[in-house]
């Protein structure tokens, strides 16, 4: 029995029209989408070529030439086709549709014959395919691509992506399974599992569905797969280099997945992985993958998650480190982690609607996601640390993947383009339907048409959020329940029915009011948003004795740009002498807020050292500025989030 | 004109007698230096075999076999050979004298006829000697090996090693300097410059001086040298792979060395760089190098230093990062690099008699060298952290190289021997003298016999230090000036001559008492040790809202053995509650300081994050031990010497 108790309203049935995310929606289509485009065409100027179309026309025979990037190229090419999908979605574009359509002719003529298709193997070493799904992120490209496959049949009703990729994940089915003469395989960069429940969601196709299922349930166990894999490979891997061993916990093969009681490894990888088995275990109703994924997720966001929603708390490997360690100048924190943790908590809110889930991929989306991306869309975050001393990025190894200022598009360029992708779908997390329930579980501003088993309920929602909390919602015809989310962060609420009080059941962390709503019925949610002063778990070292500042699910950082250098020089004792303001400089409608705190005065002499000096502090005025719109001005010297007290 | 205003009282004229020293001193005669007898000579068991004398017999024609260790593995024969040489000097022993003997006949019979003596080269590329000297430490070795040949002649007279090594220095001298058929180069890692000078010093041989002059006046010049013997060598580096360019600033060699206003690059190399640039400087008189060891002195010790007086603040490069950037968990704080500044801060000294480098030297000789020593002599540490967290260290990349408790031997053994060096040889940094004034750097028991322009003064230093500040004096007869060191940390002093009070004039930090002395005239120094709370400069950002506990010279830090895990939950709020006590569970004499401190309490809920509650602390007592005397026990999770307040 599949273990889906409310399903989401499909991007296509939600208009969104808000304040805050239409802004981020433009960018995403008016400056990531396009300039992708050019750079996956190899048209930016001063930017080293992607050679991701030029590698599927040689593929295709159209042209002659080597392949060129990295090893996944082709993936850009996906994500972009993925986040035209949700574009043509949200805003159909005919002339935009038609440069699509002539990529995935181009795909369909770069397909071989027996459905394979991943232009490095191609062109490069075809008698190697299938050989190295450690390293070689054949599957992954595959997930990508079959991910795009189903966005844009889903957006346009044409499936001849579609079809392209159910001939490839055939072959797959075909190269891996349990059968004696199969691969016991399964990705070395997980997405596929993700994507396979989705191709099955849209072909009602079982296979691949009991295709995820296997590349799940084989993870991990003995005999190990990519063990047996590198003997065979002699230890020869990708870069031709020689390998001992096999680096499990890396991939989150370390272990069976209902073993893992910790999230280990490359974060991308794990949160990739995590939605995948909670797909899974919605669709197959496996109680013990649904239970592995919920002790992954309490893992991650209870002890290793940043403010932020951030994660992956290190830069060798990309990955989480352990429970509690959470350096805020030497994290990595990728774009694309906290982006694959929206997916996974969205996947987690459809077997259980439980406020953690949506408070969880609240603080994502206004945090941790957008931070990658400079306000001019032409810039991008792949590391995302809460405290940024821009000397310490230049000269000290520790800190030598961090940057102080956001770069241009890069090679590896994983992050912008899924970025794209989560903004142009975002209409798909904020409504879901179950029973006679409708949840919301964003405060997006905008429409929504959502299917009840009695019919049609037409819901739109209005306000100013993340900036106020008060909004307001007309609801369509019908007797169900509406249930609106508490946040975590909201010390008190409000909810007016037609302008009466209402003093509705709390469920899950859901308000539910249920009753026969009459046409145009209006409800006002009033969230009060005071300044709040966040203290992290004394188990978390890094920021004894800080505090953070958040004011409703934005978390606020300080920059030089406001606050001068030696940002931790400062240190607040009055929590109540802050206020807020508006300040549109960089955002229309952004709050930000100023206060008071001491600064540790310049010493004199110059001296290292020296005993103790009490009260050799003055006074200054501090201004804080939502943490993802850090670095949008010149002057980026400093940042830092979490402020001594 | 030499630059010398006064010299340090040899080693053989000081008998150290003394609470604290003489138990280190018995550890490196007792165990170190025949623990690393046995260790050259593969007898260790459960440990990588060394190899070192074995190569000295291959490349002697006793043995057959190939050359195995670091190419640097001579060195560590020349730093046992050393530390024997001063062993020998304190205490004689005719067995271990006979046992250096049969190492140094053995030294004579694997140089070659042109006097060459490296077995690397010697034994596996006979025909690439000085073809890089960027990698492969080939004056490095002749660096140690002369300086153990100075201190063995000076130790027992005999001059086999002394002659062995001039000529190796002759063939340097032939091979190394401006001619047109000449190698315009100098040493890949600093040393032989150092121990250039001391050669000369002994023999008085002026090539010796020259050649040093050369090579620290060549050095960073251009055309660089490095560029060129790689461009000589296509590029490829001693571990056969290809390299593009040289990373100058890693040895120090980005710039000539009077244009190096700041310490970079790796700092062992550093330290016996500017070591050997300051020695140059006395010798021959130059004021713009002795200006630049000023220099990169001050911006050592007034920016890039730890209050324990380690350097080297990454690991990457085992190097200085910039300055004020002092991180305590991701430090490398190599035990070579505090030992190097020790001998820098005795040439400066030598120079110019200011306390600021004597109490640097104080600083280093209590806290960041002997950290790396367990007290059982058997185990080192190679990097020395402000700051411990165990999982950190096994589960983060950032804090991958720092270890919670000491290894045993280690293949790249320099830091043990390193440490019997100066340890053996300590005798040697406690008095000068100059004109008419002895100087006391060092507050260490015993006796000495001053050679003053007059005779020979016998002084004898009686006390408790560093547990205690009240030291006795009987000083020899004459008119002269005595000269106390009056420690920077000291916030008073007081001093009697034979009971009566005095009131000295201070010059440049020292006490200077001027006087017809008469045969066992007493002077007495009470320098009172309260417990000082010490911060860091704002500037150096990882200390801030932190205080160090120091008490003399002596830097402490608290340890999970005595107060449990989560030390950063501590913070310190009241400075006038700790006392000090006597311990001696560890170290003879030892004092301890306890006190009260509060300590955040655990969350119930298990959540990452919430709103501040204030006051969620409860007092507890916390005890701090010496910092060099952590990790000597079992339980040894945690340690930290910043407490937040």
């Amino acid at each position: 029995m599949r273990l889906v108790t409310n399903e989401f309203v499909p991007l296509k049935n939600v208009k969104i029209d808000d304040g805050f995310w239409s802004k981020y929606t433009e960018i995403a289509k008016e400056k990531i989408i396009p300039y992708q485009w050019q750079a996956i065409n190899d048209l930016v100027p001063d930017t080293e070529p992607s050679h991701a179309i030029k590698n599927f026309r040689i593929a295709a025979g159209l042209e002659q030439g080597e392949f060129d990037g990295y090893v996944f190229q082709d993936s850009d090419v996906a994500k972009w086709l993925e986040a035209v999908a949700y574009r043509l979605t949200i805003d159909p574009d005919d002339e935009l549709e038609k440069t699509a359509d002539e990529v995935i002719d181009l795909l369909e003529k770069a397909q071989d014959e027996d459905g394979y298709l991943m232009t490095y193997f191609q062109i490069k070493e075809p008698d190697k395919k299938f050989t190295n799904l450690l390293d070689c992120h054949e599957l992954y490209c595959a997930g990508h691509m079959t991910e795009a496959a189903v966005a844009y049949y889903e957006a346009t009703g044409k499936d001849k992506l579609l079809n392209i990729m159910c001939r490839f994940i055939d072959l797959i089915d075909k190269k891996i399974g349990p059968g004696e003469n199969q691969l016991h395989g399964y990705p070395g960069h997980p997405e596929l599992e993700l994507a396979l429940v989705r191709l099955y969601r849209v072909t009602g196709e079982e296979r691949y569905l009991r295709l995820c299922e296997y590349m799940v349930n084989a993870r991990g166990t003995e005999p190990h797969f990519f063990d047996e894999e590198l003997k065979k490979r002699n230890g020869i891997n990708l870069w031709g280099g020689y390998q001992e061993r096999v680096d499990k916990r890396y991939n989150q093969s370390h272990k069976p997945i209902r073993e893992q009681a910790e999230a280990v490894g490359h974060s991308v990888r794990a949160g990739y992985l995590y939605t995948g088995v909670a797909d899974l275990a919605a669709e197959t109703g496996d109680e013990s993958l649904k239970k592995a994924a919920e002790t992954l997720w309490d893992n991650i966001t209870k002890k290793q998650m940043y403010i932020t929603g951030g994660i992956g708390s290190q830069v060798h490997g990309e990955a989480f480190s352990f429970d509690y360690h959470l350096p805020n100048d030497s994290v990595y924190n990728e774009t694309c982690a906290a982006i694959s943790m929206v997916f996974f908590a969205q996947r987690m809110l459809r077997m259980n609607p439980d406020s953690k889930y949506a408070d969880t991929m609240e603080r994502l989306i206004y945090n941790a996601t957008i931070c990658g991306m400079a306000l001019d869309g032409r810039h991008f975050f792949y590391t995302n640390p809460l405290s940024m001393w821009e000397e310490a990025t230049k000269k000290a190894g520790v800190c030598g993947h961090i940057r102080s200022k956001r770069p241009g598009w890069f090679g590896c360029a994983c992050c912008p383009p899924n970025l794209a992708r989560m903004i142009t779908s975002l209409g798909n997390y904020v409504y879901s339907a179950g029973d006679d329930t409708i949840y919301t579980h964003l405060y997006i501003g905008g429409e929504a048409e959502v299917n009840m088993p009695f019919g049609t309920v037409r819901i739109s929602q209005r306000g100013n959020y993340p900036w106020d909390g008060r909004i307001t919602f007309s609801v369509g015809e019908g007797r169900y329940t509406l249930a609106l989310r508490i946040p975590a962060w909201a010390r008190s609420f409000e909810i007016k029915v037609n302008g009466l009080k209402e003093k509705p059941e709390i469920r899950n962390g859901y308000a539910c009011i249920t009753r026969d709503w009459k046409a145009d019925d209006s409800v006002y949610l009033n969230l009060p948003m005071p300044i709040e002063f966040i203290e992290a778990n004394p188990l978390a070292r890094e920021d004894n004795g800080r505090v953070a500042i958040q004011r409703g699910p934005v978390v606020y950082c300080l920059e030089s740009a406001d606050n001068g250098d030696k940002l931790d020089a400062l240190r607040i004792t009055d929590f109540n002498c802050f206020t807020e303001f508006k300040d549109e400089s960089l955002f229309p409608g952004a709050v930000y807020i100023r206060g008071k705190a001491l600064r540790r005065r310049d010493w004199e002499g110059g001296e290292l050292y020296r005993p103790v000096v009490s009260g050799d502090e003055e006074e200054v005025e501090i201004t804080a500025l939502p943490y993802a719109f850090w670095d949008n001005r010149e002057d980026t010297r400093e940042m830092t989030v979490w402020l001594r007290r």
